[in-house]
């Protein structure tokens, strides 16, 4: 299967030979090769290669601007990274789309319309902090100025950056013509848990995407000196901080929810003074808008608690949230009998955001595939796939688009 | 006096106009700026001005290097700062110290032997991490090849950053030519708590420095998506650490020590990552050394139970450790009656680490003045002192001089 070989050319782009983790960041040098590696890929079949103004790359087999064909049947996925990630989140789901266009054209399938192939900009958000930019501009769910005026750790701007990579940034915004040629859009994605280890099956697809969001923590207290200073005079945020970072858990584990702090600034951030400041990031995510809520509610509260004990002052706000997405219940149905047996394909629920979550909100009939991961471990260089399993993937995905294109 | 207008130049040197806090580094343009105050003060007075080969900034008034005469008296204290420092720790000794020199001239004080002024390069180790660098340097107790290979956050090395400055690093290390020119240090400080606050007073002698210290902890776990990855299944560090947070801070608390987290690390530092890897510095203080050493012993068993129940990793390593110091009980009595009314100087202990301290070690015969601080903060922009306790300050250390200078 081509799968194997295309798999190799991308593996060594932006990965750090120490770690195995990637650093593909949207604009930056490795994301930029990984762009160059679709356009050769989109080149060798023949496609009709396009970057659109929003900085997603599509590949389309038939032609999407054709007056009278239904709109197209896509698949993809992205090709970005988080910091230090693993090489399946993302680019399995590209990967997997050219090999499964290579199979149904083995198969000598006939099209009733086009197919199309995409790698959406910046899904991860690792470099700006907002997840699934590319897709989000194109529905228009991001505005453009906002997108533009977000900077860096370097302090470069998202319209900077942008720039130095050769694309237009005063161009970026919904994009109706590009949104209209998308049909129906499937997504494969390497699990990212371990239901389908679970579950014994290589293959499922997706229920639905949990609501989530991000939520900025600001602890204030009073900066002093780390010795001098009596532990009884202090107004230290850390404490704070680390209370709202175990209470958090706490919860999340009393609820079936999820809530981490991955991301954390102090300051002045000396080894001798007491923190001024720490800024923290929650990621919380639950089965519903309403257990997401409570959550929040419940962390934010004991956060207040503890900071009166401690004389410092808590400040939390919400920096984005996705909504609770449903996949469209219909196309679940048409595509659970296309897997590798008899049985129907498992239905799994999803807590991670994805690009198909920005399409469904948009109003586009959404499927999302996962491919089993036996560490089921994600966001990691731990992250993987069995070669037999993708090429599993590949086939069910292939058989979903013939199932998608004779329509 | 001359105190106000010399405090009034040195004061915007190097102040974050928003702020009011200082980053002056060690070798950075704001310190150099510092030393050229420092040459211009010495030269207004027709003092010998001398940068030794570590760096430390040198103003006598007479002959150190007279055959004949007793080693000299010498004060002074440094004009770096912590990040987003104050004002007064450090730059308080030493524009004390010019004053004091003038006020001593003006009662026509004979010296029987040469007085210092000194200027301490890298007191508070902010740049480099390593406090009191250009004392320690000068006694021999920080080796030179440590120090040139020390590097600042943005990989600059302490010889790269010293040669920048015009200052030949392969010169550095212990300087027995200067050393013995110091028969006596006595250094005046802000002081950083609240003694002299409760004590009603303007100025007091130091007893000692307790022993103090920094550790560093790195909790290693498993990087993971933070919204497909159950709760259940992680093996999150950031717990671990904030455990670890809460406990110093209690262990502290309960004994009476100090124990403080003002730096950590994160690894990925993703908002949708479960780190994999936090590193963090305690720093700890005690009244003496078993005290310390139990308030160790405890912080790293509760940091290490904890980890057993994340399934998490941690590793305690000790970076830097001074010992007690008690200062010269014959010299402190002897200064105890300089003060400006009839009663003894109160006598405070100190949790901070000085110059004093490093000198203390090597043998010299050293004293310390307090200055009240009616706020009691210190390592930060809060950091104060009354003029006219800078004033009684300046009195009490010329009249120590002038006691000193007569032997």
């Amino acid at each position: 299967m081509n799968f194997d070989s295309m798999w190799t050319t991308l593996l060594p782009i932006g990965r750090d030979p120490r770690t195995g983790g990637y650093r593909r960041f949207v604009w930056n040098a490795a994301e930029q090769e990984c762009r160059q590696w679709f356009l050769a890929e989109a080149a060798q079949r023949d496609l009709d290669a396009r970057t659109d103004q929003n900085g997603n790359l599509w590949a389309w087999w038939g032609d999407p601007d054709g007056a009278d064909e239904s709109p197209g049947a896509v698949t993809g996925s992205h090709l970005d990274s988080v910091p230090a990630g693993g090489a399946y989140d993302g680019p399995l789901g590209v990967v997997s789309a050219f090999a499964a266009l290579d199979l149904l054209r083995e198969r000598g399938v006939q099209p009733a319309r086009p197919l199309g192939i995409v790698a959406f900009a910046d899904e991860e958000g690792a470099r700006f902090g907002v997840a699934c930019a590319g897709s989000r501009l194109l529905t228009g769910s991001l505005k453009p100025d906002l997108a533009r005026a977000l900077v860096d750790a370097d302090g470069i701007s998202y319209a900077e950056a942008m720039e130095r990579a050769g694309h237009d940034p005063t161009r970026i915004g919904r994009d109706d013509q590009t949104l209209e040629k998308i049909g129906v859009f499937v997504e494969l994605h390497v699990e990212q848990g371990r239901g389908l280890v679970d579950l014994d099956a290589p293959v499922a697809l997706a229920e639905g995407i949990w609501p989530h969001g991000r939520w900025r923590f600001e602890f204030a207290g009073e900066a002093n000196h780390a010795g001098t200073t009596r532990m009884e005079d202090r107004r230290d945020p850390m404490l704070t901080y680390a209370m709202t970072a175990l209470a958090a858990n706490k919860r999340a584990r009393l609820t079936g929810t999820r809530a981490t702090f991955g991301r954390i600034e102090v300051e002045p951030s000396a080894t001798n003074a007491v923190p001024s400041r720490i800024t923290a990031w929650l990621d919380a995510r639950a089965p519903d808008q309403g257990a997401l809520d409570q959550l929040l509610a419940d962390i934010g509260r004991q956060a207040r608690d503890r900071a009166g004990r401690d004389g410092t002052v808590v400040d939390v706000r919400q920096e984005s949230v996705t909504p609770m997405v449903a996949f469209d219940a219909e196309l679940r149905r048409s595509l659970a009998r296309v897997g590798p047996t008899s049985r129907e394909l498992p239905v799994l629920p999803t807590q991670a955001g994805h690009d198909a979550g920005i399409l469904a909100e948009a109003g586009v009939p959404v499927a999302m595939l996962f491919v089993r991961n036996p560490t089921g471990v994600s966001h990691s260089p731990e992250e993987y796939a069995e070669p037999a399993d993708c090429h599993a993937g590949v086939e069910v995905l292939a058989s979903a688009l013939e199932e998608l294109l004779a329509r």
